[in-house]
C-alpha cells in the first residue's frame, strides 16, 4: 500500500495530504441550511452538511492530491448520522482515486486491536458473506499499549495490503509531557520509533518502503530529523502545518534528500480556507475554490522547501 | 458521577462491571440465525444479533450490578450497523438504571479530544437543537497525548457531571514495553498516574472521589499496590479479571481498607460463561442464565478477598 501511495506523490508532485476535519462552524450557511430543509435540526442534518461540504472540497483538489486523511472524531461527535458521513466520505474518496488514510488513533489490548484493524482495514464476515466496515487505506494507530496493541493491525496490513501510521511525537503541546521523557538517557518518542522501525521490518512493499509508518509533528522539526534516521523506511506522516504553526521550510528535516519519506497534511488550512482573508474574496459558496488555492499555495510552499 | 457510581457498587454489594464485549462466536446461533432470517447475511444481521444478544444477558444481570463497560471496537468492527448496535447497548442499559462506560480508549489532540468528549459524554448542537451523540457515563482515554489531549474530556466531566479512566498501566503482556520503561528511576506509569491525581483535582465530587480515574489491569496487582497510593482519590477501573488471569486475591491491592477503590470488569468469563464447562449445562438458549451463575460467582470471588 505504502508503494502506492508514493507512486501518486510522484504523479502529482505533492508530498500532501488533505485533512478533511469538518467542524459545522466551517461549513458555510448555504450547505448547512439546505440540509436542516432536508432533515430538520438534527444530527442526520450535521451528517448531511458535512458530506455535502466534503464533496465540494474533494471535487475541487482531488486532481492535485494523492490522499485524504478524514479525522474521525470530527464525525463521531454527531453521532451515527456523523459516521454515517464518514463512511460516505472515504467511499466517494475512494471513487475519485484518492487513497484515505483514516485518522482514527485507535489501540487497545491485542484481540480488541484486532476488531479495530478489521473495522478500519480489514473485512469481517456475516455467514457466508465478507464486509469492508469502513474501508480506508490506511490507519493511525496509538502505540501506549505496546507490541501486542500494534501486532493486530500489522496482521491486517500484511494480507489485505494496508499501511498504518503510528503515533510517534504527536503536534501539540503537551506532547512532551510522557513522549519527551528521557529514559535511559533518550526520550520515549525515540524508543518508540524504534519499535516502529521493528514493526515496520515486518510489513516492507515493493517500494522497499515500509507500511508501517509514522506520525511526528510539523511543530517539532528537531525531532523529525533523528526520527527520519531512527526510521528509514518508515513514511512520516506530519501534521500540524498551517494552522497548528509549522511552515514549508520546516519540513525539511522530515524528508529525504530525495523528496520521499514524508507526507505533510493541512485540515483547517485547506477546508476553512475561505474563512482566511487571504481566501475571502470569491465569498462562502466559493468555499471549495478557496480550498484549491490554498491546496496549490501549500504545494508550491513545500516544493519549493524540499525542492521539488 | 463518580459518587452515582459508588452508590450502586454499595447498593449493589459488588464492585463490578461486565464488559459487554460481543463477538460472534459468542452469540447462540439461534439468535444469529434469526437476526439473518431478517436481515440477511449482513452486517445489519451482526448489529441485531449483537444487540439482542446483550438484552438477554443484561435483563439477567442487571440488577446484580452497577455498570456495564461495552468495549467499542466490537461494534465498530461491524461497521455503522454495530456501531447502531452500541448506541442500542448504551440506551438499553440506561433504562434499566446501569450506569455505561463507553471503553473507547480515545485520545487526540485538544480540540479533537474535545470532540471525542462531546461524542460519548457530552452534547453537540444543531442549530438551535442539541442532541447526546453516544451517550455513556463515562469513557477510557488513552494519554499518550499529555494534559492537552485529556483535558478537553475533564472539561466536560465538569460541565456534564460524567467520569473518565485513563490507561496507566493496562492488562496486556506488552504493556511493558513502554509503560514500565524508567524515567528518573520510575516507571512511566507511575508518572502517568501522578498525572491522573493531578488531573482529578481538577474534578472531585460530592463523594469526596475524583471524576477521573484509571485503569490498571488486574495481571499486574503489585504495581495496583503502588498506583492505588500515588491516585488515592481515583477509581480504579481493572480489566484482566478471569479469562485474562486475575483471580479475587489478586485484586486486594487495588482496593481501600474499606473496600472502595476499584471495580473490577469480566467480559467475557460473564457473556461467554455459557460455553465454559462450568457453565454449559443449561444450553446455549439459556446463555443469559449462565451469565446470571458467573456474576454471581465473580461476586463471591471478589467479595470474599476484599471482605465485603
Amino acid at each position: 500500500m505504502i508503494g502506492k501511495l508514493i507512486a501518486e506523490i510522484k504523479k502529482k508532485k505533492a508530498p500532501i495530504v488533505v485533512g478533511l476535519d469538518p467542524q459545522l462552524k466551517f461549513i458555510p450557511d448555504g450547505i448547512l441550511n439546505k440540509s436542516i430543509e432536508k432533515y430538520g435540526e438534527s444530527l442526520e442534518a450535521a451528517g448531511d452538511a458535512i458530506f455535502e461540504f466534503n464533496k465540494g472540497i474533494v471535487d475541487a483538489v482531488y486532481d492535485l492530491i494523492p490522499a485524504v486523511k478524514p479525522q474521525i472524531a470530527m464525525y463521531e461527535q454527531y453521532g451515527l448520522p456523523g459516521l454515517t458521513a464518514f463512511k460516505q466520505t472515504v467511499d466517494y474518496c475512494r471513487s475519485k482515486g484518492l487513497l484515505v488514510i483514516g485518522d482514527v488513533k485507535r489501540g487497545d489490548i491485542g484481540s480488541t486491536s484486532g476488531s479495530y484493524a478489521l473495522a478500519h482495514l480489514g473485512k469481517v464476515t456475516v455467514g457466508s458473506r465478507t464486509f469492508e466496515p469502513f474501508g480506508e487505506d490506511f490507519a493511525t494507530v496509538n502505540p501506549y499499549l505496546g507490541s501486542d496493541g500494534v501486532k493486530p493491525f500489522i496482521d491486517i496490513c500484511r494480507s489485505e495490503d494496508k499501511g498504518i501510521f503510528v503515533l510517534v511525537k504527536t503536534s501539540n503541546p503537551s506532547s512532551g509531557e510522557f513522549q519527551d521523557r528521557l529514559i535511559d538517557g533518550r526520550p520515549l518518542y525515540e524508543l518508540v520509533g524504534e519499535k516502529v522501525r521493528e514493526w515496520g521490518e515486518l510489513c516492507t512493499d515493493e517500494s522497499g518502503w515500509s507500511n508501517v509508518g509514522a506520525v511526528v509533528g510539523a511543530t517539532y522539526p528537531e525531532m523529525g530529523k533523528v526520527l527520519r534516521d531512527v526510521m528509514p523506511k518508515s513514511y512520516i506522516l506530519v501534521p500540524g502545518y498551517g494552522a497548528q504553526g509549522g511552515t514549508g521550510k520546516d519540513l525539511i528535516p522530515f524528508f529525504d534528500s530525495d523528496g520521499l519519506g514524508a507526507i505533510v497534511n493541512s485540515s483547517r488550512g485547506i477546508i476553512a480556507a475561505w474563512q482566511k482573508e487571504q481566501y475571502a474574496a470569491a465569498g462562502a459558496e466559493n468555499y471549495a475554490d478557496a480550498a484549491r488555492c490554498a491546496v496549490l499555495d501549500m504545494k508550491k510552499d513545500i516544493g519549493e522547501a524540499i525542492g521539488l
